[in-house]
């Protein structure tokens, strides 16, 4: 292929030509070979960013990361193998219940999460706040878990798509993350490179969402539908509702310590998550439809409420934790793991009813108070986190605490109650609480 | 200004933001720092490539280019001191006979010129085709040239405008050349730097010029005025044809031999460089204009025509030469200089009148004789190059030459000759011989 010039591809691309897939799968392995350079793959990203790609093109992008590196075959297991995957919240653990729920339905769940990014918090740093708990396991045990338990939750490997990681790491610092074409081919890459046979995505909406309006999101949703189709795997996208924060919990333990409350029968009674129950339940719904448990989504929700409720979501989840090296005695007896060396309360101004929590401002609120990351290399305060005392729809007093804020360091909650202001909103009248369920694409 | 994010940067000019001075000159300095990266620039100039900047903008990144820099106070010489640029063409060698013309008439001109750029000629190539011929010189020297002598004919120092220069590197391996801001500010930064106090900009227009389009080389000449009159400097745009070659030779030392034998008046009687002398000369009268020495331009043609044809340029240019280290035997004696290797003549094969010269096709096929560099390192071929016999307008018959080719090596002659495939157009009737000065913008 010595006679593509790499100069004429991204001009191409820039004057608003359709790249074929010799091109792309030149430009993107001779990337990874050192013969093209960073400066050169960020202009191109940048003329992708204003002249988008179409699915063909998606498609060898997406196509060229899978090669990139070394797949996970998992064919040898004769079982339904349904992942999830969300564009990232607020809140948004959803990952943590779905997957042992979904196992104990004979399921395999090969979950591959990422770390927090911009004001979204990451999966694999909610495990990490678990002692012990590894995410990074080689290919070999990955198998050997999942054939045992169905079930294991890991952070991508060096060795997964390559190309997908250092373009990933390039697109973050040249500002040309948000194209729905280079996210629907890093996504997609992934869940084909780890052996999902079946995928739902969970598409975030809303001023917490890292993609901005309700047109763009669904263009994101069906991109990522046709992409992964067009590689013989089955989805279903869910639109979720993400302008407020879901759930009671925004940061690592203290979304842990949510999806225990909900996950062990002895506390689950007090179901106060409503938002996040509904969430995980639709898409579980989606993922049990897609491994041929049911035969529509809807019937599949009451398959996975039984299974939440009754325990077995529970000990699957001890069974996974146990199983990764973590500390199964603080998920039982969490209340007593983790001392809070400062809190702050947040209080109401006035009497009213909350119309609205700003996820956004919550979300750079957390990442504020060491939640996640400004740079790769900060570290994470696992014990550090936002609790909604309220959610939209409550009435409430002047004085009465909206939120409590749990730091670390005085500093950063000087730093992160700056974010909060404006991010709830007192109206003088009860808003209706709709479905955070807003479109199903199958 | 550690409180600017390099990344907030490309995203605001990705979003069609208008960037601030500040923002400029620091990702200007910080990248010459090597604190902003080769990919996080690329990624702003691909930005910019489709946003545009705007005057004020394109005035920040001309003082940023200069700041970058060493620049050269000129401000000791008590005599006007004005140059000119082009934008670039195929046979344009107007420079070789305007910097010993215009010094005939004790204006200095401290000309700073570039090597060949893509299809497209350049001066200091011609220049160094002259055996012995210095275009490095010191500043000092240059100073000291430009006192004695009024002229000097260098190429850029490292010295001057340094961020211009890693700037245009990278712009050249990235696709992002065509922005005329961007190409204004490389422009002006180096006439400035340079110490010039008038500018004449002849823009090329036609298929041999580097940017395509009136409109858009007309926009080119309006930026380059506007901001070289922001640094209160004097100037002049000339629109000038580049549809076809300028002149009868396209190469290096056969354009210097063209214009040895425009300048000496022994030769100069059978001048037939009609289109290449009449573009000098406009260029002449525009700079003696600017340097206060005619009351118009068209005061100052027949005045440039003069000392073009009395002798008067030609001993300058000796002068020029010898002072730079030049054999001024050769110049003096050029048709025993440079022994001819390879000769193909290019005939036509059918009667009528020659229509066009496509610049372009020509200007490629030169470049693939050795006259030109695909990559910085290629060797240039002094020697190499292509003389026309007949130019658009003239008649010819069925095995009547049309142009001559010269090359060093027989390859080399094979691969130019595929570019000339269709380079000349024969029509039935004589066309109309237009003036190659098109507009003229002051």
């Amino acid at each position: 292929m010595h006679h593509l010039n790499p100069v004429e591809i991204i001009r191409k691309k820039r004057d608003g030509g359709v790249l074929n897939k010799e091109e792309i799968l030149y430009f993107i392995s001779a990337y990874l070979d050192g013969y093209i350079e960073d400066y050169q793959m960020s202009a191109l990203l940048m003329a992708v960013y204003f002249q988008g790609i179409n699915e063909e093109e998606t498609k060898a992008f997406t196509e060229a990361f899978i090669n990139s590196g070394e797949t996970i075959d998992l064919s040898f297991i004769k079982k339904p193998k349904i992942d999830k995957h969300s564009t990232g919240g607020v809140g948004d653990k959803t990952s943590i219940i779905l997957a042992p729920l979904i196992a104990c339905f004979d399921v395999v769940v090969p979950m591959m999460s990422g770390r927090g990014l911009g004001h979204t918090g990451g999966t694999l740093d909610k495990l990490e706040s678990i002692p012990g708990f590894k995410v990074h396991v080689s290919p070999k045990e990955f198998k050997e878990i999942l054939t045992e338990i169905n079930v294991c939750m890991i952070g991508q490997t060096d060795e997964l798509v390559k190309a997908d990681r250092k373009i990933y790491a390039l697109r973050d610092v040249t500002a040309t993350v948000e194209n729905i074409g280079l996210i629907t081919a890093s996504i997609v890459s992934k869940k084909i490179a780890e052996g999902a046979e079946g995928i739902v995505y969970d598409v975030k909406i809303g001023q917490g969402a890292n993609l901005q309006g309700y047109e763009r999101s669904k263009a994101l949703a069906q991109s990522l539908l046709k992409v992964t189709r067009d590689f013989g795997k089955k989805s279903i996208a869910v639109l979720t509702d993400m302008h407020e924060p879901l759930g009671y919990a925004i940061g690592n333990w203290v979304e842990i310590h949510e999806c225990i409350n909900i996950m062990n029968p002895e506390t689950g009674k007090s179901r106060l998550s409503d938002d996040l129950i509904e969430v995980t339940l639709a898409l579980a719904g989606a993922m049990l439809f897609l491994a041929g448990k049911c035969r529509s989504i809807k019937e599949g929700i009451p398959m996975a409420q039984e299974k939440l409720y009754n325990g077995d979501c529970y000990n699957k989840f001890l069974e996974l934790v146990k199983k990764q090296g973590g500390d199964v005695s603080v998920i039982k007896n969490p209340i007593k793991y983790r001392k809070i060396n400062s809190i702050e309360k947040f209080v109401s101004d006035k009497d009213g009813y909350i119309s609205t929590f700003n996820a956004m401002k919550f979300g750079k609120a957390a990442v504020a108070l060491g939640c996640g990351r400004k740079k790769i290399t900060d570290n994470i305060d696992y014990s550090a986190g936002i609790i909604l005392k309220k959610k939209p729809g409550d009435k409430v007093k002047a004085g009465d605490e909206i939120c409590v804020i749990i730091a670390e360091d005085k500093n950063k909650l000087v730093h992160s109650k700056e974010f909060l202001n404006g991010a709830v909103e007192i109206g003088n009248s009860q808003i209706e609480i709709k479905s955070k369920i807003l479109e199903i694409i199958d």
